[in-house]
């Protein structure tokens, strides 16, 4: 019986199946294309290979050995007993959103320094009032809290805005990739955060992020700043930002959060000098992304099959 | 008695009005500023040179010779038959706005690409929903109607977003910066807009820009395209354009318009794929902005004193 791989991604192409199913028939695969997850979980019962985003394909399926997340956060996998203990091996998408999130960095931290929500709230009530008092990015002090593929595309293209200065911050406190003006280790982050204007979190969710910017890293940033999240919710104390956001001491543009969806009673609705948006910044339905995450599963693909290590393999005691 | 300048600009600091005092001591003029217009008209009356936004100072006021006016688009003066009589010689400050204005536009498309005003209005209404459709700058073809100051700032921020190509088109069909890929001559235009996803538009109110986007040229762009202006209004038949936004084919981002306040009954207040800024997009309240103006007027003043031609002079004719 040929090995199997199932396949389940949102918005994938006519030319992205042909291209997978050709892939997987070189090598004497299956390849089998859902839409439907539970017709998807049916179908993964006897294969080897997952090409989709949930751990309980490894649920009572001895036979899978590799799933392929088309996410880049993978918590979702990581937080599951059952999944740790299935042996499953885990990829993730790592790499594919750094364009769509920069851009959605870029445009949200513009629309804050520049009193978006306020000029949007004052035009959908039909009122042209000017005088809001806006910053730029020329000459802001911009820190990148991750510099991953999200901290590194933001960073190429902050460059053209003329920042005073770029600066990652990572657990290793280096970073080779030379877009950065400095990269310090994240035990510096409290001298950091004093001189920061702008701060771009793109943090996976882990143990040590958990919480990372608390009340007490949040008050170290100077009067005026913004944060924008784009990695995972619980990286920020959320009702402890509220308080900064309700005393207009701190502006934030947050796409993601600690409970997603926002619950309907949540006092973020409604929290001034914040900007929401439904945990789109890394949109699967940019066509750009989807391209990049076959592509990405391709290569690994390739390298399964020629019993290479795999690219994007998720290291599951780290968390990605 | 000392020739006399007068100041009136908007949110100048005291350390603007004292470098622009002791550049008018040293030379021997005195320097008056006034933070109400009227104040400063009655001033003016004896004034050589006023540093100020109207052309009315030129009205019965034999011995003015210079206006320097801390906008970039001078419509207002040269629109003026008294002040094309009354000699006075018109400088701009055009080259002030490039930085901000360049935000704004990166801001806008980005937000217009990825369905800000859905999203918004969503969240007002405590709704999450994801799910449209979205667009990026990366490999989009992007015109930049103007390749001015404006246009320039906003190529070199184009750059990192790696786009298909940044095209310039202007009056001479080329252009020296090299911060575009290509530049074009007006005559080309309607060669080009059918290759446009983004047009930026950043051009003054002259004969010759009036309407220039007509319902012809609108027609031209490919479905799903984005216009950002940011110029004047009256470049753009906005009827037209209406039309092609209600009908979805269009999209577009206005800061500049026919008529400024919009009128209370317009129907672009609820026009749907428009994202409206009321004429921010070169705010003076950016404090970037005020100290360029504040340093090119200096700069001018300086070249006054010895007799050497103004940088900034305006062409009454040609009106920019």
């Amino acid at each position: 019986m040929a090995r199997k791989l199932v396949v389940c991604i949102q918005n994938i192409t006519e030319d992205q199946k042909r291209s997978i199913e050709s892939a997987a028939l070189d090598r004497g695969w299956t390849a089998e294309f859902y839409d439907v997850k539970e017709e998807a979980a049916a179908a993964a019962k006897n294969a080897e290979v997952v090409f989709a985003d949930s751990p309980r394909y490894a649920m009572d399926n001895p036979g899978l050995k590799w799933i392929c997340s088309p996410s880049a956060g993978v918590n979702h996998f990581t937080s599951r007993e059952y999944f740790l203990e299935s042996g499953v091996m885990l990829t993730n998408s790592s790499g594919a959103y750094g364009v769509s999130i920069a851009e959605h960095v870029i445009m949200a931290a513009i629309s804050m320094l520049r009193c978006q929500p306020e000029y949007q709230a004052d035009v959908a009530s039909h009122v042209w009032k000017r005088g809001y008092t806006i910053g730029c990015l020329k000459d802001a002090r911009v820190t990148l809290l991750g510099t991953g593929d999200i901290g590194r595309e933001t960073a190429k293209r902050l460059r053209g805005f003329e920042p005073a200065r770029i600066l990652g911050v990572n657990t290793r406190g280096q970073e080779e990739s030379g877009v950065f003006d400095q990269v310090v280790g994240v035990d510096r982050l409290m001298d950091v955060l004093p001189e920061t204007d702008i701060l771009v979190m793109s943090l996976p969710a882990t143990a040590s992020t958990y919480h990372i910017m608390d009340s007490d890293k949040l008050a170290l940033l100077p009067d005026g700043a913004v944060i924008i999240n784009v990695g995972r919710g619980n990286c920020i104390d959320q009702e402890a930002l509220v308080e900064e956001l309700k005393a207009g001491r701190l502006r934030a543009a947050l796409d993601v959060f600690e409970k997603e969806p926002i619950p309907a009673d949540s006092e973020l609705w409604d929290c001034p000098n914040l900007m929401i948006t439904p945990h789109v910044a890394g949109d699967m339905f940019l066509p750009y992304t989807v391209q990049k995450i076959v592509d990405q599963f391709l290569e690994d693909f390739k390298r399964y099959n020629e019993g290479k290590s795999l690219l994007r393999r998720v290291d599951l005691d780290r968390g990605y």
